[in-house]
């Protein structure tokens, strides 16, 4: 580089490039001096204590790697299957009748934001615990039911994510790696609108999911009886290829998941009626899909749990009050903060202030590296909210710079056919100061209204911060085991 | 620009970057020289009538752009729904019991190749009019059938094209534009490997015809008639954001219209069996959409057909011996030369020389801005030759240079979702001597095969030599007749 002449510097009109704290520029911007901010985060969000942690991670660096690598392996080497529906009692380890499962981290009625409340008062009514919204909210704040994450019970939810005792579930089967014979559970989805788990429970909704638990989840069932097991993730595969982005477009998913379980379900000797009323209702929903994605993420991210020194994280999921996460190697454990809000598209008739915070289970998504990391492979997602297919690389590429590794198995036309970048390193979210992209719906805050939109979301920070402290304890307490 | 010292030239390592004639470097090359080769082609490829011709149209340059635009805009104004499945014979326009219909242009008995050989051949198999295929290619060739191109009847065959008058075709209605009610024709398609399209008559081809005629297309026409026409535009514009390019990639496109077909199919009180084995045919086989895009073209192309002096091509087809084409101001009149080969890849055991050249009235996708042109839209089309993502999007730009315009409809999301470049322009390839790329199957160039791979290919340039003189003979007599 050549010396810079400083006084040439100021023969010309002064403009400042400034990276730092704001207010220094503040005096020469009121001077009339143009500056151009460069978006710079220093490690650790520049707090000194966590720079310290993050500093004292580097003696285990190599092992942390070695045990990503381990945990990536080991979430790549799953095969979730598709092989069958229950009813979530029966199926679903430890579930009881006195038992609702909820999204997100553990959360009682009195911390509940409205959305969940809704559905929990929807799910009192559908189980005809209560007859009215209002008996059903006094039997929730009665503690006469329980309420636990779906994350406990290797299920998952979007949105309210509530899962009551007679609800069908989807049944997904790991059928390779070391967790062989491992099962997870989601509800089916319900459709688009007025619906339980953006916290309606209309009439029209409890209706509905009656159809759901009577006729749509028996004879989805048998059809898979009749088929055998789907492979999910070569059915995820190829919805990557064809625009989905696996969260909040599932187009493709939904019409391959169609063609796969249709002539199955025709072959099941149900009344033709039942059938085409089964076939017309996943038809109308383009996000039916989501709810087989959903355990299928949850599926191969448990393969990679429970691995020692391992940062990648296994969980993200939010209960519409606070967004928790959990992390490979300290498996079960939450680490919690405030959920944030959506920064989305609204329904006619809606803005943000009717907005709840971040809701949901299918942040799993994105926990999987697709969502908001595979946003490359649906650019149709930006232009909805205004931005461009290049936005859309860009947030997939920025992705990558925080990920374990990349999933060769779910590659994105766009991006040359290069893997999903994939498995969030809690280190790396804490030095580059880059928080993971998730795309999601938005719920009224109120219980009873509904979804009011679609949009991009990131956790808090908090939650990182906590998982950062106690996976540094973590490492010290494997690094003592061993001495 | 700065003056270039002359002398300095000659001072560095010599290297030329040439434009023009190959001969002129090859002293040069010989000596050592590096060159690099501009990829350069003069206007009509440098013939001088040629280039006489294209002088003389640019009188009526401005008229020659209206009456391309009004072409596109019917083009565009066109609404092609699919309304019913009908016997061939019943709903073709001047079908006969002793007329078969292939695809390209016009071809006797003599002069076809073997895969058209074989599919009449299997023709006359199905139709009962001959026990064996040697008593089948004697009647052949005895003129106790007729042959006539598809595109006379309004309709269109991929590969061989063989339509027969108790085969089952789709029927597209134009619902918009200034044609309203025409209609356009298609057969049903086969499947893959052995099939009569492309020259295939073993047993089990005539039998999966059977079961064609006898229960698939009946029960498609049922279902259809149930559920009312479907717009077969929006479809393809959902399949063009879905990784299809709706020639060689027909998944999403065949996925979407067997959502749409199903719950119907399921209501017609057909026996659950035989709607089972009529999904299960739809399901396997991802190219069953493009025996309805293609119709769907058509239909959209002959509202375009018959505007006085507009250059854009209405057809392009090839028989298996020769590609023809036809142009908007001169409807009905072929323009041919000699199928080129296909450059391709080739099922395991077949190669280059077992290939027949390009076939098919399947290039009517590209004459209508899919396939080749929407090659941005099917990335995974690219990869599969040994190409890169870049070179899809290289393809569709390059196409748009010899365009009308595009077609916002058919919004292409790697293209920033620009339109597919739409109406090619017979004066534009002749100027910048482009041909249209297109996007094909390879048939086995003997009769009884079938299907040996999939490839790229283009026109030959005669047949754009010879329409380039008749269109400037067309010009002339428009411009005498206003005179």
């Amino acid at each position: 580089m050549k010396p810079v002449d400083a006084r040439a510097l100021l023969e010309g009109p002064l403009s400042i490039v400034h990276l730092g704290l704001d207010d220094v520029v503040h005096g020469a911007e009121a001077a009339g001096v143009e500056v151009a901010r460069v978006d710079f985060q220093p490690p650790a969000g520049g707090d000194p204590g966590r720079m310290r942690l993050l500093s004292e991670l580097r003696n285990w660096s190599s092992t942390i790697d070695r045990a990503n690598k381990t945990a990536l392996e080991r979430f790549l080497g799953s095969q979730p299957n598709l092989v069958g529906v229950g009813v979530a009692r029966e199926v679903i380890p430890e579930m009881a009748d006195d038992l609702f499962l909820h999204a997100g981290p553990p959360i009682g009625w009195a911390d509940m934001s409205g959305p969940l409340r809704g559905a929990v008062v929807g799910g009192l009514l559908l189980e005809g615990k209560a007859r009215d919204p209002g008996e059903a909210e006094k039997l929730a704040a009665s503690g006469a039911v329980r309420f636990e994450p779906c994350h406990l019970h290797q299920a998952v939810g979007p949105m309210a994510g509530l899962i009551t005792p007679s609800m069908p579930v989807w049944i997904v089967e790991d059928r390779g790696g070391e967790r062989q014979g491992r099962r997870t559970f989601c509800t089916l989805n319900e459709g688009l609108g007025k619906v339980l788990r953006y916290g309606a429970f209309a009439p029209e909704v409890i209706e509905r999911l009656r159809f759901m638990a009577d006729v749509l989840g028996p004879a989805l069932g048998e059809a898979l009886e009749l088929r055998g097991p789907v492979d999910l993730k070569l059915l995820m595969a190829q919805a990557l290829q064809m625009g989905d982005e696996g969260h909040n477009r599932n187009r493709a998913g939904t019409s391959l998941l169609f063609r796969e379980l249709a002539p199955a379900l025709v072959r099941t000797g149900r009344e033709p009626s039942q059938i085409a009323r089964v076939l017309e209702f996943v038809h109308a929903n383009d996000h039916f899909f989501l709810n087989l994605s959903m355990p299928m993420a949850k599926c191969m991210l448990m393969a990679a749990e429970g691995v020692p020194y391992a940062s990648m994280l296994s969980v993200m999921a939010r209960n519409g009050t606070e967004f928790g996460i959990q992390v490979s190697s300290m498996p079960g454990r939450w680490f919690t903060g405030p959920a944030r809000q959506v920064d989305g598209l609204y329904f006619p008739g809606y803005t943000a202030s009717d907005a709840n915070p971040d809701i949901g289970d299918s942040a799993i998504m994105e926990t999987a590296g697709i969502g908001g990391f595979a946003m490359a492979a649906a650019p149709a997602i930006v232009q909805f909210v205004g931005g461009t297919a290049e936005d859309a690389l860009e947030t997939s590429r920025r992705m990558g710079q925080i990920t374990v590794g990349t999933n060769p198995v779910w590659a994105i036309p766009a991006l040359g056919f290069a893997g999903a970048p994939t498995g969030i390193d809690l280190r790396v979210v804490q030095e580059s100061s880059l928080l993971p992209a998730i795309n999601t719906g938005i719920a009224h805050k109120d219980p009873g209204v509904g979804q009011v939109g679609a949009g991009l979301t990131a956790p808090p920070w908090e939650c990182f911060h906590l998982a950062l402290e106690a996976f540094v304890e973590h490492c010290r307490s494997q690094c003592s085991d061993q001495k």
